[in-house]
């Protein structure tokens, strides 16, 4: 499985000292952006750029089991969940140690950017989420 | 029941031109906030800065069933879905029109920032909870 | 002079509980969206959006004299200093109390967002300037 | 000289397409932690967070040369301007290519987060500061 490793940096932290919720889902944003690249072999900003395919939310959920303080090391796997006809789910996990702080559902729909509408998950996307959910089974 | 209205900004909004996911978190924390005051009676920033009372999510789930513009001026609601002993849940529903564009609920722990553990919600925070659920129901 | 008043939120605050300096930067942008408005009677998401007027920043510069805390009230004023060809550098100055706890020097470069390039700033941008400058002198 | 490289994401960008100016200085502190670990060995969360030692902003400008885009990777420098008795310059250089599209001047005072003050720069600090500014001339 796919993971990558997030130092907790100053401005990611709020006046109580930790990681502020909605900095959170930022940086899932970013998880997501890395994992289309060192997982899927995808380039996330030539989705959004030059072939305008959004890649928005539709919903999304997160559990904090325990706060993220700055300087904290921390480890989010990306899981596939589902892949639907204009959508996926993906699950993230966050890990300090050997129980996840924080476990997320992310729901993306690919939309056209240019008339604004859902838009079947694009071939090339479709059969990179395919492999890596057969590879992370 | 109580409501703000928001006016979409320049800043809120990603390079898909809506209102980027993470920040809607962000804007959801101020519309808390001014729920505090607006409708409990209480000042959020005491609760923080001198009190020492933590008010940071231990679950939160949204859907996004439209898209917010730059420019769009969106009426937030809050609703009180359950009191706990140490926690709350917050239903947030936001509207441009009739139905809602985005539905989330938030669940706030309410915690000592000195110990960093759990502690039961303040008499006058539950109080205010409680007036302002039964006026809404 | 056009001012209008901000309360400092929990999410303005770093971990050392005063406002986080590059958020001070989104902050002074709303409030140059909301100087569009209120004092040049201009809709500054009507630039960006239908117009594609561009109204990013060429520079800027910001002392800050005093931390700004969670909670305060803080009033920001804004001043046109120069109007040139392409470019407008305004003068933000905030204040808790009579000395103002930040002054900062925004320079904003009009530009085509269909082209990407420097464009003159339009007529009606350019009327409102020098009538809001004319009377603040 | 020391240098990091950052990838330009999705939430970096505003509805313009390029990086947010708001979001260049949030970028920027991220440099200096890392230049903290990565060039003076020291740690940047540990002065925040046991040492209660500030390193917030007293000024900070920016000359914004060329905006950068999504998918942009950009080779952000460091170089020790000044060293003061409780603060210090940096100046900030960004690269995309052989020219900076971005040029920064941020400068730093060491305060106690515990008294609110102004301290002279710890000795650690000063020590690599001095060591890192006379490698890099």
């Amino acid at each position: 499985m796919w993971r990558t490793e997030i130092r907790i940096r100053f401005s990611h932290c709020d006046p109580a000292g930790i990681v502020y919720f909605a900095r959170y889902f930022d940086l899932m944003n970013g998880v997501v952006e890395d994992w289309f690249s060192g997982a899927l072999g995808l380039d996330y900003a030539e989705f959004i750029g030059p072939r305008r395919v959004g890649l928005g939310y539709a919903s999304c959920e997160a559990d904090f089991a325990a706060p993220g303080f700055m300087g904290d090391r921390i480890s989010f796997a990306v899981l596939v969940e589902r892949i639907g006809a204009a959508s996926l789910a993906l699950r993230i996990l966050a890990y300090r140690g050997p129980d996840p702080i924080l476990s997320a559902r992310l729901t993306i729909v690919t939309t056209s950017l240019v008339e604004h509408r859902a838009i079947p998950i694009p071939d090339d996307l479709r059969a990179a989420l395919e492999r890596y959910q057969g590879d992370t089974q």
